[in-house]
Formats: structure tokens, sequence, C-alpha cells
């Protein structure tokens, strides 16, 4: 837009954008995307636009007030059906990232491993490491009812038998040790700095030495507002959760620094949006 | 995106869209833009936003499947109270296509002119015509509560002595006869083309001979897509109205052909997203 003259066009989108939102739920409505809408969009997008996300929105200034949720009733509230509807919703979009990871982390090498999955939701990374990776045991921290999700993909994927539920909350029950890999996916961004250091302490304890936790988030350059989508999801949490946003890798090697591990690299996992940061004990 | 891999990027940004328009409403209530949020983009965005507006993309999919809004009270309705907003929430975002159409017309030449404007809203296209050219006569037809609006702006504009007013739908009041100029800004979408046509033969017929049509729309290319702004805005007549849309240049041509114009021509209005066109009696 440098040195064009001045237009309200932007103002003109930015206002309408809404818009865009109900075109495409229209679409998929009307069946245009019928091959991939149900299986695929259909599930992720019932998630995105369920009355408990779109609600945050709708006091959205209450919550830049605020500096977090203006809603009692938000997503870390324990057994929220939302995280079914994300489990079912999005693990058809969460296939690539989870493939990729595999690859990232060298799966197919087979090497022994016990896996540790927080918050695992859907349960598809740790289900595609086990996938890959024959030698690979896994255990999976959510509510009892995600769980049930992460379960059936576990036998979809025949991995059933080396895979183990851990019921509750993450910063409540028993991790076990002697854990490898310890997945974090999409977690910390619902929380403040503190919460996920003392998150990560746990974690860290359940490793072995050596041991690697692999965070997958969304993480913004350290300007905050680049790349658009990351830093846009820092807006999510702040109309969702009470203190959570889109930590950059600066911050997430901090933390993990506090946490009690010696080294923290960031990968990105193109094309997808996400980063891979993993901490090593 | 040719040659990219495949990424749900889009899909994502399609569906959160709705939050870029809560962000807008926020920065404006918490006075980002103080400065211009009330007189400018403040009402705009009060018009754009309004529950009549948003209800109808609420059933877009059915409008979509039956071509048209699915709501009962819709714009078109007599005397509907938006227009009232539309009249006092868009004149500040119109004062630059008006001047950049008093420019086309060469209003400061200053030429005898007998001026219609057909369903005028705030009045800011001809009130800038005559305020440009002090040898114009304004006649304004619109609901008499929006006429109200338009009165005060050519008040403000101080020449409210050469403004006069038709109450009433622009399809039964009787214009009267002898103008050089009709403008019809921004109202032909609300409309099918068979309306129009029947519009725009009552047009030609107030027209003196070598009268021109000043139609003020947003104009699609043929491909209907491009440019997003003009395209998308057939979305917006397709959830609010029951028949209307955005017309090329090719269909506004025809249907001023059908209805006695002797020739049209187009005229962009950069930088604003608007075209003229001009059919000549």
């Amino acid at each position: 837009m440098t040195g064009a003259p001045p237009s309200p066009q932007l103002f003109f989108e930015t206002a309408n954008a809404f818009q865009r939102t109900e075109a495409l739920k229209t679409a998929i409505e009307l069946e245009l995307f019928t091959a991939i809408a149900e299986g695929y969009v259909g599930g992720a997008l019932r998630f995105l636009l369920l009355p408990s996300a779109v609600e945050g929105y709708k006091h959205l200034t209450e919550a830049v007030r605020k500096g977090g949720t203006a809603r009692d009733e938000h997503s870390l509230t324990p057994e929220h059906p939302m995280w079914v509807e994300f489990a079912r919703g999005m693990a058809p979009l969460m296939a690539m990232p989870a493939e990729l990871l595999a690859k990232l982390l060298r799966a197919e090498e087979g090497a022994k491993w016990k896996v540790l999955s927080l918050a695992a939701g859907h349960g598809l990374y740790e289900v595609t490491l086990a996938r890959h990776n024959r030698n690979a045991e896994v255990w999976a921290v959510d509510w009892a009812n995600v769980l049930e999700v992460a379960k059936e993909n576990a036998a979809a994927a025949a991995v059933a038998g080396r895979y183990h539920t851990i019921p509750g909350s993450a910063f409540d029950v028993e991790y076990g040790d002697g854990y490898d890999i310890a997945l974090v996916v999409n977690f910390l961004h619902h929380f403040d700095q503190l919460t996920c250091e003392a998150l990560l302490r746990r974690v860290q304890a359940s490793l072995k030495p050596g041991g690697r936790a692999v965070i997958v988030e969304f993480v913004p350059n350290d300007d905050r507002v680049t790349p658009p989508l990351a830093a846009s999801f820092s807006l999510i949490m702040l109309a969702g959760t009470p203190a959570g946003e889109a930590y950059t890798f600066k911050e997430l090697q901090r933390m993990l620094g506090n946490s009690g591990f010696r080294s923290s690299e960031l990968h990105p996992l193109p094309p997808t949006f996400f980063n891979v940061v993993i901490g090593t004990k």
C-alpha cells in the first residue's frame, strides 16, 4: 500500500470480514465441497465456529480491557465439550503436521521410545509417531471424554495395544517417568508464562536425561505481528482464555530454560503454519 | 499460490474472518481511532454491521437456495430506518468519490444544470455537484426520513436554496423533466435487471435530449469474481435483497440501451472502488 492514495477498502474488507465466514459456512452447507466437507473442513468449521468460540469475540472489547476472556465459562473449564468437538473436527487437518513431525523426529528409525502426550486431544501426533515407529509406546493425557476420541484414532491406526491413557488435568495427574519424548502440542498457548513453566517443570521431571519436550505451536516472530496467522492466534486466546497467548521462540526458550531444559531449538514445519520447539533435558 | 504445496491456511483465515470484524469493532470501541472513529468509520461501521445486515448473512444458505434474501423484512422495505443510518454513517466515506465525480463531470465549469438524484441518501453527490457548480439546481428523491439527512448536508454545504426534495419511492413519484443529469448512485444493485430497466426508462423520460444518466456502482469485471470487493458486493445483495446484485459494465450498458439511451461509457473512479457509467439520451 506504500505510496498508494488513501482508500477505505481495507476498512470495508475488515468490517465485512464476517461475511467470508458466513460464505464458507454456506458453501459447506450447500455441499459445494462434498468430498471434503464432512471429513475434512466440515468438522473443523464446527469446532472453529462453536458458539463458545464465537461468543468470546462478542465480548472482545471487555476482554481487551481485562487482558483475558470476559466469559466465566471458557476453554479451560474441566471436561469442556468443546475439546471433544476439537478432537473430532480438527483431526483431519492435523494429519499433515503429524506426519511432518514424525519425519522431523525420525520415527521410522525405530528407536525404542516411551512417549508422553499432554492434552492429547485427537491423539493424532502420538498415534502417528507410534504408527511410524513400532518400538514406540505411548501415554496420552487429557480429559476422559476427549481420550475416547484419541482411543478411536489409535485403534484405527492399529496402535491401540501401545496406546495408554491417563485421564485428568495435565497439571494434576501423575505422568510416570523415563520418557524419551513428551509432546506438548498446541497446549501452552492457553496459559500465562508462569503456568507454562510449572507445566514444563513437570514435563522435565518425567523425561529421562537427554529426553526431549516437543512443543508444537503457533510461534509469532519477535515483532509479534507476523506472520498474520500466528499473530492473530493471540487474539483468539485473548477472547477465549483467561491469560493465554501465542509465544515467540525467545519466550518459549526462556520458559524451557527456567524449567530445567539445557537447550532448545526451533524447527518450522512447512507448509503448515506450525513451528516445533524442542527442549532437551 | 500456484505451485505452492497445499495448506489449510486460507481455510483457517476464512473460517476465522469474523474475528477481524470483531477486532475492528473492538478497536473502535476502545477508541484506538478516536480522531476518526466517530465522524468517519464509527458511523460507517454502525451501518455495515446493523443487525438487519448481519441477520441476512445468518440465513445465507437459504438465500443461496432461494436466489435472494430469506428475510421478509429487508433493505427494500419502505422507510426502512437502515437508510437513515446509511445516510448518517456512510456520508463521510462518500466525500471523496463525490468530489471525484464532480471533477469527472466538470462541475466547476458552471454549466446551467438541472440535476435529479434518485435514492439520494446522504445527498452528498448532488450536494457536492451543487457546491462546485453555482448554476446547478438539484431535486433529490428518497424516503422522507432519509431526505432529512440530505437536507442537513445541503444546508451545511450552503446549497439548501438550490436543493429540492421529492419524498417517496423512486419507482412511483413524479420526477419532473428537463434534467441535464440524473444521478443513480449505488441504487441499481438492489434490483433485478428488468426492474432496473423500468427505473432507467423513467430516468430517460425525465432527461432533456443529450442529458446524462450518471450511475455510480460497484462494477465487477466480466469474470464476475474480480475485483474482490465489487464481486463480493453481489453476495451482500444476495443476503439482503430479493433479487439484487452488482452488475458488469456490459449488463449496465444493455440495460441503458434497452431503456432508450443512445450511448454509454465506463469511467473508473480511482482510488475508490466505484465505477461511473454514463448513459447519454
